[in-house]
């Protein structure tokens, strides 16, 4: 399997997954930026804004040159030149009782030899809904099982780990799984891409589940306000924390591109109160790692 | 000068700001929170939301112990224990042709050989009006001018590199003076504090100026979604490139007095659309650096 392949492997993904969000949405079409980037390569940036996916982008880009000293000292590698593709997601719905969904899928090489693939899918809810909660780890869990009984539980404590604001002291969701540097000799190449191409078809059934179950549903103006307080957190950990962030800014990365993760809109309240026993502070509690959601 | 009585001078600074502040938005007051270090010292946080200004924080704090790895190693110092005093204040006005103005006045010292002082103005107008840049700017130079001819220039120019917004390629105002590290054998103790303290009383004037000029003027719907958008910008600078935000947030400070700072709202739009020659494209072309306000 050549880069060539992954690549296009992974455009075939983005366009099934923008045809399912379209659908699903059923208000708007995706806009599409092709872009080139001056040292090799290029991507395409799709974004969406409908009624009901309030801010969505799905981008797909493979690129490759000269690997600069900070990406060689970052990714450990020796080889003067590298290749990376991938597809990134995030969607912000209007509706507060959607949760917020990210996906990424990513394969990164510098030679024959020096290859590894990454990813993972992982949900920040408004509100922590514990059936949710529990469907959408037991659905991780058994597209991970398909490859690798142990995955799930390395990728999802590898997911609290990753996806954790530590000036907050709470995690940026209810996790998911997150991996990365899948290679040989623990697996060919054949195999991490099977894994990783099963985690990114998993995007669309996980998404719709939460989607048709809580798109329609009522709620208060309260609830609204603290959905815009917890996508202030959102843009908090994707730019204070987010090493993905960080690297593509740091490295000359597109912009606005990178920075489509961040919400439509926000609000940040000094010390916003929130009242014991009431469902955000119920959601703060469950805003924690370590949490077993299966079992 | 001993370093209680540059604390108590600080804190003299913040009860006449915030009550300048009060008396000039007229429809609110400072709420105070008073806080703790567990390993020494403690603030006065006071945040302020009112009619006019929308969001408002004037920050003391003072604190002090033995120094993290981290700490002596960002500061390059060696002393077992510090001591660091300031006032820190960033205002966002409800009317987007107010500028957003930010002041920080701080001490540091580890021991009666190793201390000094550092701080700064600077303005961040959602909409640059060449006049009140020229004015401020002035105004910066004046107080400077009183201490040493040559601080204008190089902390005006200090702070264009700071207030810098990589990923943008833009300042994130028109800058103003930014200096740190004044400290013997260039300055004697007492004249680092009278340049200091000549900064923290400016002040008022400057904010009462622009604020007088424009907090009653009209504005359009499109202004104020500009606004947005420029907050929006400056929560990327605080958030990924101001290091003191970065180091607060790492050192385990007060999430909520570091946070103050970030914008009451903001919107966030892919690619948003600037007209050629619009009043928006005139103030993206003057955040630049080393424009020369003042001839």
């Amino acid at each position: 399997m050549v880069r060539e392949e992954i690549a296009d492997h992974f455009k075939v993904l983005q366009d099934s997954i923008c045809k399912a969000l379209e659908d699903l949405d059923g208000t708007s079409t995706f806009r599409e930026d092709l872009w080139d980037r001056l040292e090799g390569g290029g991507g395409r940036t799709r974004v969406f804004a409908g009624e009901n996916i309030e801010k969505g982008g799905v981008n797909f880009s493979a690129v490759f040159g000269p690997s600069s000293d900070l990406l060689r000292k970052s990714l450990h590698v020796t080889d003067p030149d590298f290749f990376a593709t991938g597809v990134s997601i995030v969607l912000h719905p209007s509706n507060p009782m959607v949760p917020i969904i990210h996906m990424n899928v990513r394969y990164f090489e510098t030679s024959a030899e020096t290859w590894w693939f990454g990813g993972g899918i992982d949900v920040t809810p408004h509100y922590v809904n514990r059936e949710d909660a529990t469907r959408f780890h037991q659905h991780l869990k058994q597209v991970c099982d398909g490859h690798n009984t142990e995955f799930y539980k390395k990728f999802k404590s590898w997911a609290d780990d990753y996806f954790f604001i530590p000036h907050r002291n709470e995690t940026r969701g209810i996790g998911g799984i997150f991996f990365d540097k899948l290679s040989s000799p623990e697996m060919t190449k054949d195999q991490a891409f099977e894994f990783v191409f099963d985690v990114g078809r998993a995007f669309i059934p996980i998404y719709s589940r939460l989607y048709l179950k809580h798109h329609n549903e009522l709620y208060t103006e309260r609830q609204k306000e603290w959905q815009l307080i917890r996508r202030g957190r959102y843009a908090e950990f994707n730019l204070v924390w987010d090493r993905g962030t960080k690297f593509g800014l740091d490295t000359n990365g597109r912009t606005e591109s990178i920075l489509m993760s961040l919400p439509p809109d926000v609000k940040w309240v000094y010390d916003f109160p929130v009242e014991p026993g009431s469902e955000e502070s119920k959601t703060l509690e469950l805003l924690q790692k370590g949490i077993n959601w299966i079992s």
